[in-house]
């Protein structure tokens, strides 16, 4: 590194560089794929032979032009073969457990246009797999490959995907009539591995999670009334990917000021982060890095000009509580239904504190009152994709209620599972009017105070949180108590050294 | 405005503020393209009735995930409405020029996720059109506002994009039966309609390359060895989205150092900005955001350490002579592969003087010797789309010849067409390898020079260009001669203010 590079580096303003990619992480993907996978096929006293089949993403052009979309793979080739080039297909053989990757034969023009031509040893060397052939030899290669008698068995990938409700398509292939494919046995499998991180899937939702949370405090600390909304996706976007480099983001970032604050999934092309800050608004930012494909997916609430006013204190303690009561509580073997009520009985018991509600709070969550302030479920699995797969598994039926009913999982805790607590409080008018106006719901709303809130907009505040053999781990580090946001906007540094306690900083 | 939004302006790094979006501007394709179909069908002796109907695009999921790809809007739609939401439809009626959109009916949860459900005015308010309705009312409203006999005609587009060789989707109706449809009329007079830009269009087009040609300045400046190539894409991201509101880019940013500058799509998936930059390499930047639909596309070629070398002066210099000859020559009535030819025998003159070839300039023209050095054309059309549709009318053959036959257009040029003029010179090993065996070729190379340049790399210099009714305006502003861009890179001002000159900063 040049003498240069170096006094760039000290006056950085990242702790953070991106690590090596571990491309055993993929290899011990597919031994824990190879392992559920034979167990089954023994559990149906079927022959352990046949290959796990996957074809990789393919680039895509914008319409009918020759603008390419910057590629991103499809994530369960991801998971199992760690690819980032297009065009790719992928076998496991589960006799043998050795991992074949075929790879595109690219034309000579290919070189003068995109780039080098790659040998097919650097895609062995740098994908750490048994062996790489061309994608026009996958017939043959498989034949070879195959000990057992008949026709090899290819094990596709054909299921459902919970949150989009679409079904992941099946490798295609010419020749499919010289196999014996199976469209049933893998997907289940696959996803079940999915949903347990090893250390190595773990340290890299660590890092995303690092760089993503300093971003955070750094968009935090820069916020200023009269900015524009994108300012501070620019402003994230940017620093993970110059610090941390993060070509790609785990999903479209929200930047919800005032009362876009209550649009969930704000930040789209229809509601594009557009909007010019207001002082006393909240800001609610969720923006999380993805690296390696492994992401982060984190929400900060703050006021804009960096001073809790009460009314938004009432809102943030509430959410507040609910996100650490649920944390202080999960650990293998709870159900997340519970967790999810448990948030909402918090943030109910937060509001009538407030004012803004009254009653017993038990007739509040038998009437389902918290679905009124937080309509999406208190969080989903994370790992490859921000909704990571497996939430429902087969057989586990999605509840009715409202609020439940939007529940991306209702599984019961287990070691190893990476999930989002993202309690929130919304002052949502398509949801609150009717329940206002609701024979059964009505008595419960202080409406002169919630009147004070119609403009409010909403907190959320999300962390990622790693199941442990016995608790849990908060991957993300984020100012969280208010005292700490408000002292890093005020310019302390983050996280706070000892001379910022509660006590000197005095509360807003 | 706050004060301390006003504070953050003063101290801006940018002297741009994106401005308001003219919807007039789509208002009047509408009537330019109103305009030509009419005379078209007069020339056919057909009847003035009928509606230009298409498709705007749909959100898009990533593979089988509830993952949301940014939506941008299908370019002719984008043309035709300006409309920046997914999942509309667009109607002109050719008889009385109206204009009428199709939002999609969003349900009742839309609002709770995605946002305010907007009222079918606040649409024809924003779009200037003159009627909205809901797309589930197409049948009905096209047939209530049809004033000819039998059915009604819809114009849909449907033709060849001549460089990707997709063709695009006409738009898609159920009861399409009830309609009359023709697929061949409307695609090649509104595609023609789509090269000559109007002043609206240009001040769009301008804005993007000032907003560009202003990030491309910041990069240059903060550029040091030991740095990684993504981290000056991410430089150039953030300021164009910050300051200039872009939240698109005309294409996947190409950061190409050192050797990688040869690989002309360099920066997608499989080649990702990814190298580090070293003392002595040659930087060449090709990058440029998109405001509103428009793009610009701009490329910078510089030594990553600020200071040319004299192997790299040859280069630079023998490019930069063609740019600025080629943009010296352009006017109405100029055909392109001449200026494709000029630019390349301004190069090989040079790199004759230079040392790296000899022979009759004249005879490696006539061996097509050019092309070697720089395979891909002279530019293209730019607009909504980076490489801008159009470039080959009917009729109109692509050329057979190596270097010509990469041409994105033969076309003459006209008052009103934006191009891209953008020679460059590379050492491509696929290339140069086989020219200097070949035995017409190889004489033209002296090989030990050559080899000196095996891992230089190229250099392109690429500038937006207007065609104005006698000449033409280079809408791009970086700097462009070699101490402009040494003095830049040691900190002056750009524009150089009149202290920097030629004389008193000193040739490298």
């Amino acid at each position: 590194m040049s003498s240069e590079a170096i006094s760039m580096a000290s006056s950085s303003p990242s702790s953070f560089s991106p690590p090596n990619i571990p491309m055993e992480l993929h290899a011990l993907n597919r031994q824990k794929l190879v392992r559920s996978l034979r167990q089954h096929l023994q559990s149906l006293s079927r022959p352990l032979h046949g290959f796990v089949f996957l074809q990789g993403g393919e680039e895509q052009m914008r319409y009918c032009t020759d603008h390419a979309i910057l590629f991103r793979q499809e994530s369960y080739f991801a998971y199992l073969f760690g690819v980032s080039e297009p065009g790719f297909f992928g076998a496991i053989d589960i006799a043998s457990g050795k991992s074949i990757l075929f790879a595109p034969r690219l034309s000579a023009d290919y070189a003068v246009w995109l780039g080098e031509i790659k040998p097919l040893s650097y895609f062995k060397e740098r994908y750490m797999v048994s062996v790489v052939c061309y994608t026009d030899e996958i017939v043959r290669v498989l034949h070879d490959h195959y000990k057992g008698a008949g026709k090899p068995s290819l094990f596709l990938l054909h299921g459902l995907n919970t949150d989009s409700n679409n079904f992941c398509k099946p490798a295609e292939l010419e020749e499919m009539e010289k196999f014996d494919s199976d469209l049933s046995i893998l997907h289940p499998i696959l996803t079940e591995c999915r949903i347990f991180k090893t250390e190595m899937e773990l340290s890299l939702i660590q890092y995303a999670n690092d760089i993503s949370s300093e971003a955070h405090v750094e968009v935090m600390r820069k916020t200023r009334a009269g900015m524009k909304e994108y300012q501070l996706e620019s402003m994230f976007l940017h620093h993970v990917y110059m610090y941390g480099g993060c070509r790609h983001c785990s999903y479209t970032c929200i930047c919800a000021t005032g009362e876009n604050s209550s649009v969930l999934h704000y930040g789209h092309a229809a509601a594009p982060n557009d909007r010019t800050l207001d002082n006393g608004d909240m800001a609610l930012l969720d923006m999380g890095a993805e690296y390696h494909f492994y992401g982060s997916d984190i929400t900060c609430s703050f006021p804009v000009n960096g001073k809790f006013t009460s009314d938004q204190c009432i809102i943030y303690d509430a959410v507040l509580k609910a996100h650490n009561a649920v944390i202080s509580t999960m650990r293998p073997g709870i159900s997340w239904i519970d967790m999810h009520k448990l948030a909402e009985e918090i943030m109910l018991e937060s509001l009538k504190t407030g004012g803004l509600i009254s009653g017993n709070v038990d007739d509040m969550m038998a009437e389902r009152l918290g679905a009124i302030f937080m309509p999406h479920g208190l969080g989903h699995f994370l790992g490859i994709d921000t909704h990571d797969p497996g939430g429902y598994a087969k057989g586990m039926e999605r509840p009715k209620e409202p609020g439940l009913r939007s529940l991306r999982t209702i599984r019961e805790l287990q070691e190893g599972m990476v999930i989002t607590v993202e309690p929130g409080c919304y002052f949502i008018d398509a949801l609150l009017e009717p329940a206002m106006k609701n024979s059964t719901t009505s008595k419960f709303f202080n409406h002169k105070e919630i009147c004070r809130f119609k403009n409010f907009g909403g907190v959320r505040i999300e962390s990622d949180v790693h199941i442990t053999c016995n608790g849990c781990k908060n991957l993300s580090n984020c100012p969280r108590e208010r005292w700490e946001i408000e002292a890093v906007m005020a310019g302390a540094p983050w996280p706070l050294d000892k001379s910022f306690s509660r006590g000197n900083i005095g509360e807003g």
